[in-house]
Formats: C-alpha cells, sequence, structure tokens
C-alpha cells in the first residue's frame, strides 16, 4: 500500500453538535469501540472543558485500552490575559488524561478583534504557550486553525504566523480549518501548497460541509500535501455537516493509492456505517457514497443489463471492496428482465413476455400507485407472484379481529389488547393478547393463535419495525406504510403493507412476514 | 452579474431513476412548472423510447407553455446498422415535439466493444448521424458523452474523437459525463481543459455522486470552462445520485460571480428545494447544504455566542441568501442561552442562574432521554416551560378515552372509531367519531368534544402528522415519536408526542397543539 494518511474522526465531539444527535456515555463508548476496531488514527472524543457529560465520558473510560488509536480531548488554546497554568480549560484536559489532545485557536484576524476581543499579539502568545505547555505534559497536539481558509483570505500573513507560533510552541500537526465551509476546492488547494511551502510540520485538514464541498476539498488538500484528515465517520455534523470520512477513505485508498484502513476492514466499511449509524439513532442515507444501500443499486433497465455482462460498466468500484453489495431493483423503470426472475422461481417455464408476466407487472404498478413500494420488500413481492399466478396457498386466514385502547389503564395491564380469530383449514381459533398500543397487542395475539397449528412461529421475531406517512399533508387519516423486517435467527425478511390506518398496514405486513415464513419452512421440507 | 451558465435538471429523468422514486405523470407535470417558475434553462423530462409513463406525460403537456425553460426529451444515438429514420426511439423523441433533445452516445471503447457490441467506426457514424438528423429537425441539441471521462482515461484520442463527431453533426452542446461518478475533481479539472481546447462548441457537465463529489466535479468543469451543467434539483438519482444542483446553483452564483437564476428566485431556493422534495415524496435531508433545515442551525454554545455577535463568524453565506433562515437549537450543549429566551417571554425575571431555568434544563434533558426531541417542535417547549414554572393553566382534561378497531368492518362505516371524553372548567362532554385508524377517530372525537367549549379549535386543520420509530430493534413494542403540524391559516406550529403506544403518542401531540392554540388565542386577547 501507499503512503500513509492518519485519519482522525471527530464524531464523537464534532460529530455531536449536529441537529438530532444526543449521544449517551454508552453511546460513546460503543462508537470509541467501533472507530478503534477499524483502525482509525485519532477518536476525538469530547470537549472536558465545555461539557459535563463528556467529563463523565472521560473518567469512565480512563483505564479503557485501546487497540490502535489515540484518544483526543479537545479544547480551546488559553484564555487572553491569563497564564497556561491557571485556565480551566486546559486544567480539564489535562485531567482527562488522553495520549493526544487538540486545540483550537484563532487565525482570523476579524475573529480575534470582534469574537474573542483581544489583540492579535496575544493570540498568537496564547497559541505557543498552549502548545509548550501540553507538549511539556507529553502530549501528541494537533493544533487546529479555526477558521483558516477565511483568515488566510482576509490576512494572508498573520494567518501564517498563527500557524508558525503554533510550530514554535512544538505542535505535532496544524490541522487547517474551513469551518465555516464556505471554501471551494481549488482554493483549498492553492491555499494548502502556500502553507506547505512555508511550514515544516505536517498539515491537517478539517473541513465542513456547507457548500457540498468537504469531501472534495479533504482531498484537494491531500494532493497538496497534508498528511491527516479530519472529519466525522458518516459526515454528522452542525449545520450541513462535516467531512464524511467514510466517502474520503475510500477515495483515498481504492482511487488515490494511499493507505488508510487495513484491507480487511476496508472490506467491513458498510458494517461499520451501519453500526455507527445505529447507534446514533440516524437510519444510514441511502445515497451515502460507498456504504449507502442504494449505493451499487441499479435501476434503469438498459443499465441492469451492462451491468448484468460486466459490472464495471456501470461501477465505480466493486461493492465488495467496501463491503457493500450490489442490488437491482423493481420498478416500472427497471422492466420485466428484474421481474421474470422472480417469476421463474415459481415457474421455469413463463418469460418476459408470457401475458402472466404481464399481469404480474400490472398488479405491481396498481399497488405502486396504492402507495406501496416493493424495492425493500422481496418477501411481499415473492408472495404477491404465487398469488397473481394462482399458486399461493393461503396458511390461514383471519376471520376477524378487534383492537380496543383505553385510558386511563391500571398500572399492570398495557394500555391495548387484541382478539383474534383465525382459521387453518376449516378450524378456527381464537386467541387475545394485551400489548404496549393496538399494533402490538395485536402481533402477540395473531401469533399465539398461529402458534397452535404452525410451532416454527415461535422462533420468528420481529426485528425492525419502521412506519412512513405517505401523504402527511392529510394529517392523521393519511396513509401510512409499514415495513416489518423479520427473522428466524437464520434469515432475515422484510414485508410491507399499506393502509390508511397504520393498524390494518401492520397487519398487511405481519401476515406477509408469517405466510413468508411458513412457505419457506414447506420448500425446505 | 456575471456570465451565463445554463442550468439543465434532469430530476425527471436521471432523479426518477433513484430507490424510492415514483413519479405519477402528476407529479412530473408540478415538478416541471416549479423548475421554470425557478428559471431553470432546460428541463429534461423523460426517455419516450424506453418508458411509457414518459410518453403519457409528453403526449399530457404538448400544449403547455413554459416561461423560460426549454424542455428536453432523452434518449441514445441510433442503434448500430440501421438507418436513422427508421429507429423507432429517435421516432419517439421527434414524437414528443420538444424544443430540445439530449441524445446519449458511447465514448468509452470498453462499453462500445463490450457492452453495446459494435465497432468503434459506426459508433462514431451513429453518433454524427444521429446530431445531423435532429439538426434538420431543428431540435436545440445535446450530446451526452456516456463514461467520457473512463472513456479519455482508457482512449483519449477516440473519446475525443466521439466528441468531434457530434461536433461535425452539429450538436449545440457536448455535455461530458462521469457516468460512474468515480472521477477525482482534479482530474476533471485537467481533462475538461484539454478537451475544450480541442473543440470548437460549448461544453457541459453531467456528474454522478458515487464518490461524493458529483458537487465539486460539476464546479471544477465550470472553472474549466464548462457553461452548462446537469445535475437534478436535488441530488436525486440511481446509486447514490446525481450533481445536486440546488448547491451547484448558489455555490457559482453567490461565491464564484456566475449568473444562474434570477436574485428573487435565488431567495425562494430554499421553498422551491422543499417543494421539489415534497412531490418526489422524499424528507428534505436537514443537512442537505443551503436548502436543508439545519444548514443554518447552530448547536455549540461558542459558536451560538458567536453568531449573536456576528453571524458572519459561523455563517459562509446569509441564510436570507437562499431563502433559509437561522436557527438556534436547543439542547444540552446549546445550554441555557437558547432557552433562557423562550423563559423569559413568560417570566423576564428569571437569568440563565435561576433554580428555575435549572429545573426547565433537567425537565428538557429527562424528555429527551425518553427520546423527545425538541429541535423541531417549538409549541411543545413553550408549553413545557409554563408547565414547569406553574404558569400554565389547562383549557381542559382527558378524562377518558378508548378506541375500538374491527375487521371485517362494513363498507359505509370507517375501520376505527373512538369514544372521548374531556372536562373543562368542571363541566364534563363526551361524544365519539369514525376515522381511518384509531389516531385519526380519536383526533377526530376530541376536536369535536373541544368545539363545545372553544370553537375557534374549528379552524385548526392538522397540515402535517410524521411517525418515527426511535427503537425499531424493538419491532412493534417499539417506541414512536410523533411530530403534529398544526395551522390556523395564519400561523404554524409543531408539536410532538412519545410513547410505545403510537395513540398514546399522538394524543400527547395533538393535546400540546390544541393548547398551544388556546394559549396563544387568549394572549391575543
Amino acid at each position: 500500500m501507499g503512503e500513509k494518511i492518519l485519519v482522525f474522526d471527530s464524531t464523537l465531539r464534532d460529530g455531536a453538535q449536529a441537529e438530532g444527535i444526543s449521544f449517551s456515555v454508552e453511546d460513546k463508548i460503543r462508537v470509541m469501540e467501533t472507530l478503534d476496531r477499524m483502525g482509525v488514527d485519532y477518536i476525538e472524543a469530547g470537549n472536558p472543558g465545555s461539557n459535563p457529560k463528556d467529563i463523565e465520558f472521560f473518567n469512565r473510560i480512563k483505564n479503557a485500552k485501546l487497540k490502535h488509536a489515540k484518544l483526543v480531548a479537545f479544547g480551546s488554546t488559553r484564555r487572553g490575559g491569563i497564564h497556561v497554568e491557571d485556565d480551566a480549560n486546559l486544567a480539564a484536559i489535562l485531567d482527562t488524561q488522553t495520549p493526544a489532545v487538540a486545540i483550537f485557536g484563532k487565525s482570523w484576524t476579524f475573529h480575534i478583534t470582534d469574537i474573542i476581543k483581544t489583540t492579535l499579539d496575544e493570540n498568537l502568545k496564547m497559541i505557543q504557550d498552549t502548545m509548550a505547555y501540553l507538549k511539556a505534559h507529553g502530549k501528541d497536539v494537533t493544533f487546529d486553525a479555526e477558521h483558516f481558509f477565511d483568515g488566510y483570505k482576509a490576512d494572508p500573513a498573520y494567518a501564517i504566523d498563527a500557524l508558525l507560533a503554533a510550530q514554535e510552541g512544538g505542535a505535532d500537526y496544524l490541522a487547517l480549518c474551513d469551518t465555516n465551509g464556505g471554501t471551494l476546492p481549488s482554493e483549498i488547494f492553492k491555499i494548502v501548497t502556500d502553507v506547505k511551502s512555508k511550514l515544516s510540520i505536517p498539515l491537517g485538514i478539517h473541513c465542513h460541509n456547507d457548500s457540498g464541498l468537504a469531501v472534495a476539498n479533504s482531498l484537494m488538500a491531500v494532493e497538496a500535501g497534508v498528511r491527516q484528515v479530519q472529519g466525522t465517520f458518516l459526515g454528522y455534523g452542525e449545520r450541513s455537516g462535516n467531512a464524511n470520512l467514510s466517502t474520503i477513505i475510500p477515495n483515498l485508498q481504492l482511487k488515490m493509492g494511499y493507505e488508510c484502513l487495513s484491507e480487511a476492514e476496508m472490506q467491513k466499511l458498510t458494517s461499520s456505517a451501519i453500526r455507527i449509524a445505529e447507534i446514533s439513532n440516524f437510519t444510514l442515507s441511502n445515497q451515502m457514497p460507498f456504504v449507502g444501500k442504494s449505493s451499487f443499486a441499479h435501476k434503469g433497465g438498459m443499465h441492469i443489463d451492462a451491468v448484468m455482462k460486466n459490472p464495471a460498466s456501470f461501477e465505480h468500484v466493486p461493492p465488495e471492496s467496501v463491503g457493500n453489495e450490489r442490488r437491482i431493483l423493481m420498478s416500472e423503470v427497471s422492466g420485466r428482465s428484474t421481474i421474470i426472475q422472480l417469476i421463474n422461481e415459481v415457474d421455469p417455464t413463463l418469460t418476459k413476455k408470457s401475458e402472466e408476466t404481464t399481469q404480474v407487472m400490472d398488479r405491481i404498478k396498481e399497488l405502486e400507485y396504492q402507495g406501496y413500494q416493493f424495492e425493500g420488500a422481496e418477501s411481499s413481492v415473492k408472495l404477491l407472484i404465487r398469488k397473481e399466478l394462482g399458486k399461493h396457498k393461503p396458511f390461514f386466514t383471519l376471520e376477524d379481529f378487534k383492537t380496543i385502547g383505553e385510558k386511563p389503564h391500571s398500572d399492570e395491564s398495557l394500555s391495548s389488547s387484541a382478539v383474534v380469530k383465525i382459521n387453518v383449514d376449516g378450524q378456527s381459533e381464537i386467541n387475545a393478547a394485551e400489548g404496549d398500543g393496538p399494533v402490538n397487542a395485536l402481533d402477540k395475539a395473531l401469533r399465539k393463535a398461529l402458534e397452535v397449528f404452525y410451532p416454527t412461529i415461535k422462533n420468528v421475531r420481529l426485528t425492525d419495525f419502521k412506519v412512513r406517512v405517505i401523504d402527511s399533508k392529510s394529517a392523521t387519516a393519511a396513509k401510512v406504510r409499514v415495513l416489518i423486517e423479520s427473522s428466524d435467527g437464520q434469515d432475515i425478511w422484510t414485508s410491507v403493507g399499506v393502509s390508511t390506518d397504520v393498524i390494518e398496514a401492520s397487519l398487511i405486513a405481519l401476515t406477509d412476514s408469517i405466510e413468508y415464513k411458513l412457505l419457506c419452512d414447506e420448500e425446505k421440507k
């Protein structure tokens, strides 16, 4: 592999500034462990001087042993007019006992005179003093030159002086920050090239995505000689976010020939991304480059044909290289070549031109019009094909159900109850259950009734439940689409239901999920 | 304003390839109207040769008059070995009667020999013939050189020959496509610079986002001399999407000095983005540069202080310049300076250090821990503050409710019914309603009961209803967060509720919405 680029992740610090993120201490520990296992070089984990929760985190992990990464505590240069030893924030940083620290300081004259209101001279001393003090304590020190590019554009000589002060103080890395995210890629390249010619210690880059350019700007900085790249693993951050490391890393390693992670960890990039999104309580964006669910999903008919001939025709890197997978989507645009594969599983004699194929396509279009989306719900599609081809034998029929929700409810009982009556081969079975809400109650009652006939249902767990309001402008009478993911410990499958009533939509998806399980059991026999 | 860059939007064609998008003909018309009003130059609306729905669309709008934009039909060069006049796809394109067409053809030798399986020579003739044929029919013709950058890297001479064939045939624009989205910004700049030196007609650029670089690549191409930029308005597209025009346009116009839209339309960019996302049935990503809800949202305590002093300290452009707005977020990170402003609306004597402020902050943290998120739900926060300060007089109490869901239900009645009993100043009122599902029934019954006491409730409509499953791994027993947006025709407000029961969560949000309306009415008196 090529030259090493140091990966500096700030998901736990700058990422925590994102709207909608609120990490618990346990969340932070899980993110830290995931990043360390991946082989990230620096994990910036918090700002002990400004956030009490971060102090708790650093206390909790004082004895944690990381395999590879250096843990980083973040803070600012000493305040103006005081001695470094009297600065409470720096004391809080030393208290964390992390091997590395990242210290931000000002390099834009406007911020010095108008925001922190000190002199340009004192600011340089604040930087140099703070670096020297932390180096004397044996720290690996990165100086984050906040607003560096805006500062350089306003007063290049002073911006460089700020970096020289940090170099003089003994900093190990100088990270140039595009704090407001407003700089263009060509500007980044030009400015970094100039800076590099004037400084002797290694440079870093820290970009924000306000112009949609954080990834490109980071790559341009590396082309200009930077060797430490800061970002957050999934681009989470204040405003439009930070540079997305899950995009930058494969670009650097798979395209530009640098080394960031081991090959084995690169091939797990997608699952690492899913894990960090989950801990952050965000759904990973389908479109996210390299790691998104759609990144290697083909929908256009011509594209699908070409990818079948040779994947390189419409894929810039192999999906396996980042642990993702190729998906062929079903839709009116993708046409018959996709659906025929599924139809042939049921009846190998049918072709694209068969009348039955048209019938299946028409039914899919009709349901899509009603608000269904089958792209993620293969089990519902397989059942639909069987139904349209007359090959579906229902495993049960739902004769009747009733749900009752009540408030006030006693402390012991749950808020909802459901009664379900099913019929299997002429034999009726009625059962009831309580649950957290009507859907949960119905789910439990239905399973209880079905287990009498189909004991394998006991092994099925619902592993995911998503509700999407389709036409949210209709408010509480809006259509909802429910996606249910189920697992029997070996396989995972997803089914879908649509209705204006969340109970009915759930029931449709639930029924498909159970029928699909029973169908698979039968086929295995 | 500066030199004009032509904006070429393909939301309706390439955007329709995105996973999860399924435009109806009506949707397409609404998107077209929005783009035209904005002042986009070209609207690529479909591929009549491959998609029957697109033919229907073009038939429907044959007599539509666009104010500014040219409508574009998309298709490929003639097939190999046949005469242009015998090509069914080209005939379908001419049938649409659009003033402009975009024709893609091959420029990567690998695609010619391995995918479409014709000779390199015949491919050049296919390009030239097709251009000449469409020019003879009076069309404004753009040639999309598919996979141009991959083609150039593999065989620069042939890739240029393909462009020369199009130029020779009379094309008006040559759009260089990074179809697989794998090219780096510095490569784009170098290649476009070379191409420009060898061709005399204007160039365009068409980027995909597989490497997270589509916006940067488009800007680099403009720096190298391109004058037509293709993309989709919100970056929707196959795999990781297309170049996002809502990001590219403000970069070009506000930072690089080019002209794309009128200033008035630029100042409506955010509402145009929200509209197109809505029609596409996607939630606009909060993080989306310039137009996202979080793009100008500040959460870090130090950042908020600085932005209050001078917005330029942490904003790359003024939010008003793109019709967005600055937001100060409430959270444990933002601290007390945000919440105190809301507290002072109720009690101006309290300060950041008051005991009551701590009490409010603690309650917010506790609820956030339970799954609440107040960042988008200001009305729930305002009520919470009143409750904590003992200044809240409830306008009603909910004594009792019951919901019943049933299947099979007759065709006439809706699937759910609800009974609600409320109390206002000691006076009870019971009422009932049917609805699409239990939430809708409850919503209606509650309003009916309340209108007896508060007639202004009649004017309140729920305008948006969102359900988010918080811990989806708990499946049907998962916690859900319900966000309700309400309007009385003058104001819009949002409230939030969390519970494991979707009915209860909805009821909490509904109650807050109504209480907030009544509170505002009272304060106006």
